[in-house]
Protein backbone atom coordinates (compact mmCIF):
# COMPACT_ATOMS: atom_id res chain seq x y z
CA UNK A 1 0.00 0.00 0.00
CA UNK A 2 2.65 2.12 1.11
CA UNK A 3 4.86 1.78 -1.98
CA UNK A 4 1.47 2.35 -4.34
CA UNK A 5 1.17 5.85 -2.95
CA UNK A 6 4.83 6.31 -3.21
CA UNK A 7 4.88 5.35 -6.78
CA UNK A 8 1.51 7.39 -7.60
CA UNK A 9 2.74 10.11 -6.47
CA UNK A 10 5.84 10.49 -8.07
CA UNK A 11 4.09 9.68 -11.41
CA UNK A 12 2.01 12.96 -10.33
CA UNK A 13 4.88 15.35 -9.76
CA UNK A 14 6.35 14.16 -12.95
CA UNK A 15 2.82 15.04 -14.72
CA UNK A 16 2.45 18.38 -12.58
CA UNK A 17 6.02 19.44 -14.05
CA UNK A 18 5.43 18.26 -17.65
CA UNK A 19 1.88 20.08 -17.55
CA UNK A 20 3.68 23.53 -15.98
CA UNK A 21 5.89 23.11 -18.76
CA UNK A 22 3.39 23.19 -21.56
CA UNK A 23 1.54 25.59 -19.98
CA UNK A 24 4.46 28.00 -19.52
CA UNK A 25 5.66 27.58 -23.45
CA UNK A 26 2.04 28.51 -24.30
CA UNK A 27 1.72 30.89 -22.22
CA UNK A 28 4.71 32.38 -23.20
CA UNK A 29 4.30 32.57 -26.75
CA UNK A 30 1.05 34.02 -25.84
CA UNK A 31 1.86 37.08 -23.39
CA UNK A 32 5.40 37.69 -25.52
CA UNK A 33 5.71 38.39 -29.21
CA UNK A 34 5.30 35.57 -31.84
CA UNK A 35 8.83 34.19 -32.76
CA UNK A 36 7.80 30.87 -34.37
CA UNK A 37 10.01 28.68 -36.21
CA UNK A 38 7.62 28.35 -39.79
CA UNK A 39 9.02 26.36 -42.69
CA UNK A 40 9.99 28.51 -45.40
CA UNK A 41 10.25 25.20 -47.43
CA UNK A 42 6.45 24.39 -46.20
CA UNK A 43 3.87 27.10 -47.44
CA UNK A 44 0.31 25.53 -46.90
CA UNK A 45 -0.22 26.30 -50.47
CA UNK A 46 2.03 26.79 -53.67
CA UNK A 47 1.01 27.68 -57.29
CA UNK A 48 2.14 29.23 -60.06
CA UNK A 49 0.80 31.49 -62.50
CA UNK A 50 2.62 33.67 -65.15
CA UNK A 51 1.61 37.28 -65.29
CA UNK A 52 1.77 39.50 -68.99
CA UNK A 53 1.69 43.12 -69.20
CA UNK A 54 1.10 44.78 -72.35
CA UNK A 55 1.78 48.38 -72.30
CA UNK A 56 -0.58 51.02 -73.96
CA UNK A 57 1.21 52.24 -76.78
CA UNK A 58 -1.76 55.13 -77.86
CA UNK A 59 -2.90 52.75 -80.44
CA UNK A 60 -3.53 49.26 -79.75
CA UNK A 61 -6.05 49.56 -76.99
CA UNK A 62 -7.40 46.14 -77.89
CA UNK A 63 -4.42 44.51 -76.59
CA UNK A 64 -3.26 46.33 -74.24
CA UNK A 65 -3.84 45.81 -70.84
CA UNK A 66 -1.82 48.51 -68.86
CA UNK A 67 -1.24 52.12 -69.20
CA UNK A 68 0.98 54.79 -68.83
CA UNK A 69 -0.94 57.23 -65.84
CA UNK A 70 2.57 59.31 -64.56
CA UNK A 71 5.51 59.89 -67.14
CA UNK A 72 8.73 59.14 -66.01
CA UNK A 73 10.61 62.53 -64.48
CA UNK A 74 13.81 63.73 -65.47
CA UNK A 75 15.62 62.19 -62.52
CA UNK A 76 18.68 59.46 -64.02
CA UNK A 77 17.94 57.35 -67.28
CA UNK A 78 15.61 54.70 -65.97
CA UNK A 79 12.37 56.10 -65.89
CA UNK A 80 12.58 57.21 -62.65
CA UNK A 81 9.24 57.55 -61.64
CA UNK A 82 7.11 56.42 -64.60
CA UNK A 83 3.87 54.75 -62.99
CA UNK A 84 1.85 52.10 -64.51
CA UNK A 85 -1.38 50.87 -63.89
CA UNK A 86 -2.83 47.17 -64.60
CA UNK A 87 -5.21 45.16 -65.30
CA UNK A 88 -3.46 42.25 -66.33
CA UNK A 89 -4.47 38.91 -67.45
CA UNK A 90 -2.51 35.40 -65.57
CA UNK A 91 -2.22 32.05 -67.03
CA UNK A 92 -1.24 28.96 -65.61
CA UNK A 93 1.93 28.57 -68.68
CA UNK A 94 3.66 31.03 -70.25
CA UNK A 95 1.70 31.77 -73.25
CA UNK A 96 -0.07 35.25 -73.64
CA UNK A 97 -3.34 33.52 -75.39
CA UNK A 98 -3.85 30.70 -72.82
CA UNK A 99 -7.29 30.87 -70.57
CA UNK A 100 -6.88 33.38 -67.82
CA UNK A 101 -6.97 31.61 -64.09
CA UNK A 102 -7.51 35.95 -63.25
CA UNK A 103 -6.01 38.73 -63.60
CA UNK A 104 -3.73 40.94 -61.64
CA UNK A 105 -4.65 44.56 -60.79
CA UNK A 106 -2.83 47.36 -59.66
CA UNK A 107 0.28 49.80 -60.07
CA UNK A 108 3.99 49.39 -60.41
CA UNK A 109 6.32 52.46 -60.38
CA UNK A 110 9.94 52.70 -61.65
CA UNK A 111 12.03 54.15 -58.56
CA UNK A 112 16.07 53.99 -59.18
CA UNK A 113 17.55 57.03 -61.49
CA UNK A 114 20.40 54.54 -62.08
CA UNK A 115 19.40 51.12 -63.16
CA UNK A 116 15.78 49.86 -63.68
CA UNK A 117 13.96 49.19 -60.59
CA UNK A 118 10.91 48.77 -59.49
CA UNK A 119 7.65 48.80 -56.85
CA UNK A 120 4.33 46.67 -56.97
CA UNK A 121 1.19 46.84 -55.21
CA UNK A 122 -1.34 44.30 -56.44
CA UNK A 123 -4.48 42.14 -56.06
CA UNK A 124 -4.82 38.90 -57.89
CA UNK A 125 -8.33 38.42 -58.52
CA UNK A 126 -9.39 34.63 -59.22
CA UNK A 127 -12.65 33.67 -60.47
CA UNK A 128 -11.89 30.30 -62.08
CA UNK A 129 -13.36 26.74 -60.88
CA UNK A 130 -10.18 26.32 -59.08
CA UNK A 131 -10.00 29.27 -56.64
CA UNK A 132 -12.35 31.92 -55.96
CA UNK A 133 -10.79 35.19 -54.32
CA UNK A 134 -7.86 37.62 -54.14
CA UNK A 135 -4.52 37.54 -52.75
CA UNK A 136 -3.04 41.33 -52.15
CA UNK A 137 0.85 41.69 -53.05
CA UNK A 138 3.22 44.52 -52.36
CA UNK A 139 7.61 45.03 -52.45
CA UNK A 140 9.97 46.14 -54.00
CA UNK A 141 11.09 44.49 -57.41
CA UNK A 142 14.95 44.53 -57.06
CA UNK A 143 14.73 43.91 -61.11
CA UNK A 144 18.84 43.44 -61.47
CA UNK A 145 18.32 39.99 -59.14
CA UNK A 146 17.12 36.97 -60.81
CA UNK A 147 14.66 36.01 -58.56
CA UNK A 148 12.51 39.05 -56.03
CA UNK A 149 9.95 38.30 -53.37
CA UNK A 150 6.91 40.27 -52.44
CA UNK A 151 4.75 39.82 -49.98
CA UNK A 152 1.39 38.65 -49.96
CA UNK A 153 -0.07 40.67 -46.89
CA UNK A 154 -3.88 39.11 -47.23
CA UNK A 155 -6.62 37.73 -49.25
CA UNK A 156 -10.11 37.28 -48.83
CA UNK A 157 -12.64 34.60 -50.51
CA UNK A 158 -11.08 30.90 -50.78
CA UNK A 159 -7.61 32.94 -49.66
CA UNK A 160 -9.38 33.85 -46.51
CA UNK A 161 -6.49 36.14 -44.39
CA UNK A 162 -3.79 34.05 -46.37
CA UNK A 163 -0.12 35.76 -46.08
CA UNK A 164 3.11 34.51 -47.49
CA UNK A 165 5.38 35.33 -50.36
CA UNK A 166 5.54 35.79 -53.89
CA UNK A 167 8.91 35.11 -55.75
CA UNK A 168 8.68 36.57 -59.21
CA UNK A 169 11.02 35.76 -62.07
CA UNK A 170 11.07 38.13 -65.40
CA UNK A 171 10.25 35.76 -68.12
CA UNK A 172 10.44 37.65 -70.75
CA UNK A 173 10.91 41.32 -71.67
CA UNK A 174 10.24 42.61 -75.45
CA UNK A 175 10.95 45.82 -75.84
CA UNK A 176 8.86 48.69 -74.20
CA UNK A 177 5.41 47.70 -74.47
CA UNK A 178 5.00 43.44 -73.28
CA UNK A 179 6.69 41.73 -70.31
CA UNK A 180 6.33 38.62 -68.27
CA UNK A 181 6.80 37.70 -64.80
CA UNK A 182 6.60 34.14 -63.25
CA UNK A 183 4.89 34.28 -59.98
CA UNK A 184 5.46 31.60 -57.70
CA UNK A 185 2.82 31.66 -54.96
CA UNK A 186 3.67 30.46 -51.98
CA UNK A 187 1.40 31.07 -48.72
CA UNK A 188 2.79 30.04 -45.00
CA UNK A 189 -0.45 31.22 -43.10
CA UNK A 190 -3.84 29.60 -44.94
CA UNK A 191 -7.06 29.20 -42.65
CA UNK B 1 -1.78 -3.02 -2.82
CA UNK B 2 -1.32 -4.49 -6.11
CA UNK B 3 -4.28 -3.00 -7.63
CA UNK B 4 -3.66 0.32 -6.15
CA UNK B 5 -0.01 0.10 -8.15
CA UNK B 6 -1.96 -0.94 -11.01
CA UNK B 7 -4.56 1.16 -11.38
CA UNK B 8 -2.23 4.19 -10.69
CA UNK B 9 0.08 3.12 -13.70
CA UNK B 10 -3.11 2.80 -15.93
CA UNK B 11 -3.99 6.12 -15.60
CA UNK B 12 -0.17 7.59 -15.93
CA UNK B 13 -0.08 6.16 -19.07
CA UNK B 14 -3.16 7.74 -20.16
CA UNK B 15 -1.63 10.83 -18.75
CA UNK B 16 1.26 10.37 -20.52
CA UNK B 17 -0.25 9.68 -24.02
CA UNK B 18 -2.59 12.33 -23.73
CA UNK B 19 0.06 15.16 -22.73
CA UNK B 20 1.91 13.58 -25.96
CA UNK B 21 -1.05 14.17 -28.14
CA UNK B 22 -1.01 17.82 -26.22
CA UNK B 23 2.59 18.68 -27.23
CA UNK B 24 2.38 17.31 -30.52
CA UNK B 25 -0.84 18.74 -31.64
CA UNK B 26 1.38 22.34 -30.45
CA UNK B 27 5.03 21.81 -31.78
CA UNK B 28 3.44 20.68 -34.96
CA UNK B 29 1.49 23.91 -35.37
CA UNK B 30 4.44 25.79 -34.47
CA UNK B 31 7.01 23.96 -37.16
CA UNK B 32 5.12 23.69 -40.10
CA UNK B 33 3.09 26.39 -41.32
CA UNK B 34 0.08 27.66 -39.65
CA UNK B 35 -3.17 25.58 -41.04
CA UNK B 36 -6.02 27.20 -38.43
CA UNK B 37 -9.53 27.14 -38.74
CA UNK B 38 -9.98 30.57 -38.15
CA UNK B 39 -14.05 31.26 -38.50
CA UNK B 40 -14.76 33.77 -41.07
CA UNK B 41 -17.84 33.94 -39.16
CA UNK B 42 -16.55 34.89 -35.87
CA UNK B 43 -14.74 38.30 -36.13
CA UNK B 44 -13.15 39.66 -32.63
CA UNK B 45 -14.24 42.79 -33.57
CA UNK B 46 -16.77 44.17 -36.00
CA UNK B 47 -18.07 47.72 -36.90
CA UNK B 48 -19.70 49.64 -39.95
CA UNK B 49 -18.58 53.18 -41.28
CA UNK B 50 -19.86 54.93 -44.05
CA UNK B 51 -16.89 56.20 -46.11
CA UNK B 52 -17.66 59.72 -48.36
CA UNK B 53 -15.82 60.90 -51.41
CA UNK B 54 -16.48 64.67 -52.69
CA UNK B 55 -14.09 64.63 -55.54
CA UNK B 56 -12.53 68.26 -56.19
CA UNK B 57 -14.25 69.44 -59.05
CA UNK B 58 -11.74 72.88 -59.36
CA UNK B 59 -14.02 75.48 -57.44
CA UNK B 60 -15.69 73.88 -54.53
CA UNK B 61 -12.59 73.12 -52.49
CA UNK B 62 -14.77 74.19 -49.43
CA UNK B 63 -16.69 70.96 -50.03
CA UNK B 64 -14.45 68.79 -51.73
CA UNK B 65 -12.32 65.83 -49.37
CA UNK B 66 -10.54 64.40 -52.65
CA UNK B 67 -8.74 65.31 -55.59
CA UNK B 68 -7.40 63.86 -59.16
CA UNK B 69 -4.00 63.94 -59.24
CA UNK B 70 -3.51 61.58 -62.35
CA UNK B 71 -6.13 61.97 -65.22
CA UNK B 72 -7.56 58.94 -67.37
CA UNK B 73 -5.59 57.43 -70.16
CA UNK B 74 -7.25 56.71 -73.61
CA UNK B 75 -6.95 53.12 -72.68
CA UNK B 76 -11.64 52.57 -73.05
CA UNK B 77 -13.72 54.64 -71.89
CA UNK B 78 -14.19 53.68 -68.16
CA UNK B 79 -11.39 56.40 -66.53
CA UNK B 80 -8.39 53.70 -66.68
CA UNK B 81 -5.54 55.54 -65.00
CA UNK B 82 -7.32 58.28 -63.42
CA UNK B 83 -5.85 58.34 -59.79
CA UNK B 84 -7.58 60.01 -56.84
CA UNK B 85 -6.05 60.79 -53.58
CA UNK B 86 -8.38 61.72 -50.82
CA UNK B 87 -8.99 62.59 -47.28
CA UNK B 88 -13.07 61.50 -46.45
CA UNK B 89 -14.99 61.57 -43.77
CA UNK B 90 -16.45 58.46 -42.15
CA UNK B 91 -19.51 58.43 -40.18
CA UNK B 92 -21.67 56.01 -38.26
CA UNK B 93 -24.83 56.33 -40.67
CA UNK B 94 -25.16 57.24 -43.96
CA UNK B 95 -25.48 61.05 -43.87
CA UNK B 96 -22.67 63.27 -44.75
CA UNK B 97 -22.90 65.79 -42.44
CA UNK B 98 -23.30 63.07 -39.20
CA UNK B 99 -20.07 63.84 -36.78
CA UNK B 100 -17.16 62.03 -38.57
CA UNK B 101 -15.96 59.34 -36.61
CA UNK B 102 -12.50 59.25 -38.13
CA UNK B 103 -10.78 60.02 -41.86
CA UNK B 104 -9.88 57.98 -44.57
CA UNK B 105 -6.88 58.74 -46.35
CA UNK B 106 -5.42 57.28 -49.41
CA UNK B 107 -5.88 56.75 -52.56
CA UNK B 108 -8.13 55.14 -55.10
CA UNK B 109 -7.27 54.46 -59.24
CA UNK B 110 -9.79 53.07 -61.80
CA UNK B 111 -8.14 49.70 -63.57
CA UNK B 112 -10.22 48.25 -66.55
CA UNK B 113 -10.98 49.22 -70.32
CA UNK B 114 -14.28 47.93 -70.64
CA UNK B 115 -16.30 48.54 -67.25
CA UNK B 116 -15.59 50.50 -64.00
CA UNK B 117 -13.07 49.00 -61.49
CA UNK B 118 -10.59 50.56 -59.14
CA UNK B 119 -8.36 49.85 -56.62
CA UNK B 120 -7.99 50.91 -53.03
CA UNK B 121 -4.97 51.24 -50.63
CA UNK B 122 -5.94 53.87 -47.45
CA UNK B 123 -5.61 54.13 -44.12
CA UNK B 124 -8.81 54.70 -41.68
CA UNK B 125 -7.69 56.99 -38.98
CA UNK B 126 -9.77 57.47 -35.66
CA UNK B 127 -9.46 60.02 -33.08
CA UNK B 128 -12.57 59.54 -30.96
CA UNK B 129 -13.92 58.72 -27.66
CA UNK B 130 -14.22 55.38 -28.91
CA UNK B 131 -11.38 54.34 -30.94
CA UNK B 132 -8.01 55.90 -31.05
CA UNK B 133 -5.63 54.51 -33.74
CA UNK B 134 -5.64 53.10 -37.50
CA UNK B 135 -6.24 49.95 -39.39
CA UNK B 136 -4.24 50.12 -42.85
CA UNK B 137 -6.30 48.73 -45.84
CA UNK B 138 -5.60 47.10 -49.67
CA UNK B 139 -7.24 45.51 -52.45
CA UNK B 140 -9.42 45.59 -55.48
CA UNK B 141 -12.62 47.35 -55.49
CA UNK B 142 -14.64 45.26 -58.43
CA UNK B 143 -17.34 47.58 -58.49
CA UNK B 144 -19.64 44.95 -60.61
CA UNK B 145 -20.26 43.04 -57.74
CA UNK B 146 -22.65 43.74 -54.64
CA UNK B 147 -20.24 43.76 -52.37
CA UNK B 148 -16.18 43.45 -52.53
CA UNK B 149 -13.74 41.96 -50.14
CA UNK B 150 -10.49 44.42 -49.46
CA UNK B 151 -7.67 43.09 -47.02
CA UNK B 152 -7.04 44.90 -43.73
CA UNK B 153 -2.95 44.07 -43.61
CA UNK B 154 -2.49 46.15 -40.37
CA UNK B 155 -3.61 48.29 -37.62
CA UNK B 156 -1.97 50.54 -35.11
CA UNK B 157 -2.97 51.94 -31.53
CA UNK B 158 -6.29 50.35 -30.21
CA UNK B 159 -5.89 48.61 -33.39
CA UNK B 160 -2.63 47.22 -32.77
CA UNK B 161 -1.18 44.55 -35.10
CA UNK B 162 -5.11 44.12 -36.40
CA UNK B 163 -5.67 42.15 -39.46
CA UNK B 164 -9.43 41.46 -40.88
CA UNK B 165 -11.56 42.10 -43.37
CA UNK B 166 -13.29 45.04 -45.42
CA UNK B 167 -16.55 43.98 -47.11
CA UNK B 168 -17.50 47.85 -48.92
CA UNK B 169 -20.74 48.25 -50.96
CA UNK B 170 -21.88 51.61 -52.77
CA UNK B 171 -23.81 53.02 -50.69
CA UNK B 172 -25.15 55.37 -53.40
CA UNK B 173 -23.21 57.51 -56.55
CA UNK B 174 -24.51 60.77 -57.05
CA UNK B 175 -23.05 61.43 -60.89
CA UNK B 176 -18.72 62.37 -60.94
CA UNK B 177 -18.60 64.28 -57.59
CA UNK B 178 -20.01 62.16 -54.90
CA UNK B 179 -20.11 58.47 -53.89
CA UNK B 180 -20.51 56.84 -50.59
CA UNK B 181 -19.14 53.33 -49.53
CA UNK B 182 -20.80 51.26 -46.75
CA UNK B 183 -17.45 49.61 -45.18
CA UNK B 184 -18.53 46.84 -43.38
CA UNK B 185 -15.38 46.08 -40.52
CA UNK B 186 -14.51 42.55 -39.81
CA UNK B 187 -10.87 42.02 -37.37
CA UNK B 188 -10.05 38.33 -37.17
CA UNK B 189 -6.73 39.29 -35.60
CA UNK B 190 -6.95 41.19 -32.24
CA UNK B 191 -4.46 42.07 -29.60
CA UNK C 1 -3.99 -0.73 -0.09
CA UNK C 2 -7.79 1.44 -0.78
CA UNK C 3 -6.01 4.65 0.89
CA UNK C 4 -3.69 4.37 -2.62
CA UNK C 5 -6.05 3.78 -5.08
CA UNK C 6 -7.79 6.96 -3.62
CA UNK C 7 -5.23 8.97 -3.28
CA UNK C 8 -3.82 7.88 -6.68
CA UNK C 9 -7.73 8.65 -7.78
CA UNK C 10 -7.80 12.10 -6.63
CA UNK C 11 -4.52 13.72 -8.43
CA UNK C 12 -6.35 11.56 -11.71
CA UNK C 13 -9.14 13.91 -11.33
CA UNK C 14 -7.30 17.10 -11.14
CA UNK C 15 -4.60 15.85 -13.71
CA UNK C 16 -7.35 15.33 -16.28
CA UNK C 17 -9.59 18.90 -15.10
CA UNK C 18 -6.25 20.00 -16.05
CA UNK C 19 -6.01 18.73 -18.80
CA UNK C 20 -9.32 19.67 -20.06
CA UNK C 21 -8.40 23.16 -19.40
CA UNK C 22 -5.30 23.15 -21.26
CA UNK C 23 -6.60 21.69 -24.27
CA UNK C 24 -10.08 24.17 -24.09
CA UNK C 25 -7.79 27.15 -24.21
CA UNK C 26 -5.56 26.00 -26.73
CA UNK C 27 -8.85 24.66 -29.41
CA UNK C 28 -10.77 27.59 -28.38
CA UNK C 29 -7.77 29.82 -29.81
CA UNK C 30 -7.38 28.37 -32.76
CA UNK C 31 -11.22 27.57 -33.98
CA UNK C 32 -12.15 31.57 -32.92
CA UNK C 33 -10.21 34.13 -33.96
CA UNK C 34 -7.40 35.35 -32.57
CA UNK C 35 -7.28 37.21 -29.33
CA UNK C 36 -3.92 37.30 -28.03
CA UNK C 37 -2.21 39.29 -25.40
CA UNK C 38 0.97 40.54 -27.55
CA UNK C 39 2.86 42.96 -25.71
CA UNK C 40 3.17 46.06 -27.57
CA UNK C 41 6.36 46.58 -25.46
CA UNK C 42 8.02 43.09 -25.95
CA UNK C 43 9.04 43.16 -29.92
CA UNK C 44 11.02 40.28 -31.21
CA UNK C 45 13.06 42.38 -32.60
CA UNK C 46 13.60 46.50 -32.80
CA UNK C 47 16.39 48.61 -34.50
CA UNK C 48 16.31 52.64 -35.86
CA UNK C 49 17.18 53.40 -39.14
CA UNK C 50 17.26 57.71 -40.49
CA UNK C 51 15.79 57.90 -43.71
CA UNK C 52 16.96 60.91 -45.71
CA UNK C 53 14.87 61.92 -48.43
CA UNK C 54 16.48 64.92 -51.33
CA UNK C 55 14.31 65.60 -53.51
CA UNK C 56 14.86 66.39 -57.28
CA UNK C 57 14.46 70.17 -57.69
CA UNK C 58 15.57 69.86 -61.89
CA UNK C 59 18.85 70.59 -61.73
CA UNK C 60 20.98 68.36 -58.54
CA UNK C 61 20.75 64.66 -60.21
CA UNK C 62 23.18 63.53 -58.84
CA UNK C 63 22.14 64.25 -55.12
CA UNK C 64 18.66 64.12 -55.59
CA UNK C 65 17.08 60.44 -54.38
CA UNK C 66 13.33 61.48 -54.87
CA UNK C 67 11.22 62.95 -57.34
CA UNK C 68 7.82 64.27 -57.79
CA UNK C 69 5.58 62.54 -59.92
CA UNK C 70 2.39 64.00 -59.76
CA UNK C 71 2.20 67.58 -58.88
CA UNK C 72 -0.03 69.03 -56.30
CA UNK C 73 -3.48 70.03 -56.99
CA UNK C 74 -5.41 73.76 -56.04
CA UNK C 75 -7.41 71.77 -53.55
CA UNK C 76 -6.03 73.65 -50.57
CA UNK C 77 -2.66 75.20 -49.59
CA UNK C 78 -0.57 72.17 -48.38
CA UNK C 79 0.24 70.08 -51.07
CA UNK C 80 -2.57 68.21 -51.97
CA UNK C 81 -1.97 65.14 -54.07
CA UNK C 82 1.40 65.84 -54.60
CA UNK C 83 3.44 62.46 -55.35
CA UNK C 84 7.13 61.99 -54.43
CA UNK C 85 8.49 58.58 -55.71
CA UNK C 86 11.85 57.48 -53.77
CA UNK C 87 15.03 55.49 -53.85
CA UNK C 88 16.15 56.77 -50.02
CA UNK C 89 19.30 56.06 -48.55
CA UNK C 90 18.98 54.61 -44.68
CA UNK C 91 21.94 55.12 -42.19
CA UNK C 92 22.22 54.12 -38.60
CA UNK C 93 23.11 57.69 -37.38
CA UNK C 94 21.61 60.87 -38.11
CA UNK C 95 24.06 61.49 -41.07
CA UNK C 96 23.03 61.82 -44.60
CA UNK C 97 26.82 60.83 -45.33
CA UNK C 98 27.05 57.74 -43.18
CA UNK C 99 27.10 54.82 -45.07
CA UNK C 100 24.05 53.61 -46.11
CA UNK C 101 22.31 50.25 -44.26
CA UNK C 102 20.25 50.02 -47.06
CA UNK C 103 17.48 51.98 -49.09
CA UNK C 104 13.44 52.76 -48.94
CA UNK C 105 12.21 52.20 -52.21
CA UNK C 106 8.68 53.35 -52.46
CA UNK C 107 6.50 56.79 -52.58
CA UNK C 108 4.21 58.78 -50.40
CA UNK C 109 1.65 61.87 -51.10
CA UNK C 110 0.59 65.13 -49.58
CA UNK C 111 -3.66 64.45 -48.09
CA UNK C 112 -4.85 67.22 -46.47
CA UNK C 113 -6.16 70.70 -47.56
CA UNK C 114 -5.77 72.16 -43.87
CA UNK C 115 -2.59 71.14 -43.03
CA UNK C 116 0.43 69.00 -43.93
CA UNK C 117 -0.18 64.89 -43.68
CA UNK C 118 1.11 62.39 -45.91
CA UNK C 119 0.05 58.81 -46.90
CA UNK C 120 3.69 56.28 -47.60
CA UNK C 121 4.21 53.15 -48.88
CA UNK C 122 7.14 51.90 -49.36
CA UNK C 123 9.88 48.52 -49.06
CA UNK C 124 13.06 48.48 -46.65
CA UNK C 125 15.75 47.26 -48.76
CA UNK C 126 18.06 45.62 -46.45
CA UNK C 127 21.64 44.59 -48.18
CA UNK C 128 24.65 44.75 -45.07
CA UNK C 129 26.54 42.47 -43.37
CA UNK C 130 23.95 42.57 -40.90
CA UNK C 131 20.37 41.78 -42.57
CA UNK C 132 19.20 40.65 -46.17
CA UNK C 133 15.92 41.20 -47.01
CA UNK C 134 12.94 43.37 -47.29
CA UNK C 135 10.34 44.96 -44.76
CA UNK C 136 6.97 45.98 -46.39
CA UNK C 137 5.30 49.20 -44.68
CA UNK C 138 2.30 51.22 -45.33
CA UNK C 139 0.20 53.63 -43.54
CA UNK C 140 -0.68 57.74 -42.47
CA UNK C 141 1.83 59.98 -41.68
CA UNK C 142 -0.12 62.28 -39.45
CA UNK C 143 2.68 64.89 -39.99
CA UNK C 144 1.13 66.85 -36.57
CA UNK C 145 1.70 64.15 -34.43
CA UNK C 146 5.68 64.17 -32.59
CA UNK C 147 5.39 60.47 -33.66
CA UNK C 148 3.30 58.62 -36.21
CA UNK C 149 3.07 54.47 -36.71
CA UNK C 150 2.80 52.77 -39.54
CA UNK C 151 2.28 48.52 -40.08
CA UNK C 152 4.86 46.69 -41.16
CA UNK C 153 2.84 44.26 -43.04
CA UNK C 154 5.32 42.23 -44.40
CA UNK C 155 9.27 41.10 -44.81
CA UNK C 156 11.34 38.50 -46.95
CA UNK C 157 14.99 37.46 -46.64
CA UNK C 158 16.04 37.88 -43.02
CA UNK C 159 12.60 39.24 -42.43
CA UNK C 160 10.33 36.32 -43.51
CA UNK C 161 6.89 37.00 -42.68
CA UNK C 162 7.73 39.52 -40.23
CA UNK C 163 4.80 41.96 -39.43
CA UNK C 164 5.12 45.19 -36.58
CA UNK C 165 5.12 48.57 -36.36
CA UNK C 166 7.08 51.59 -37.50
CA UNK C 167 7.11 54.56 -35.16
CA UNK C 168 8.54 57.23 -37.27
CA UNK C 169 9.52 61.03 -36.06
CA UNK C 170 10.44 63.80 -38.34
CA UNK C 171 14.20 64.80 -37.00
CA UNK C 172 14.50 67.22 -39.31
CA UNK C 173 13.01 69.66 -42.34
CA UNK C 174 15.07 71.92 -44.29
CA UNK C 175 13.11 73.57 -46.70
CA UNK C 176 11.60 71.81 -49.73
CA UNK C 177 14.02 69.93 -50.77
CA UNK C 178 15.23 67.44 -47.87
CA UNK C 179 13.62 66.11 -44.76
CA UNK C 180 14.72 62.99 -42.81
CA UNK C 181 12.49 60.75 -40.64
CA UNK C 182 13.81 58.40 -37.71
CA UNK C 183 12.46 55.23 -38.11
CA UNK C 184 12.40 53.27 -35.02
CA UNK C 185 11.30 49.97 -36.40
CA UNK C 186 9.39 46.93 -33.86
CA UNK C 187 8.46 43.10 -35.02
CA UNK C 188 6.15 41.35 -33.15
CA UNK C 189 6.29 38.46 -35.52
CA UNK C 190 9.24 37.06 -36.28
CA UNK C 191 10.23 33.80 -37.84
Amino acid sequence: MMRGDHTSQKLAFSFILLLIIVLASSSQSALASKKLPLNEKSPCKRFVVYYHDTLFNGTDAANATSATVANKTRLGDFNFGMLVVFDDPMTKDNHLLSPPVGRAQGFFFYDKKNEYNAWFAFTLVFNSSEYKGTLNIMGADLMPQKTRDLSVVGGTGDFFMARGIVTIETDTLQGDFYFRLKMDIKLYECY
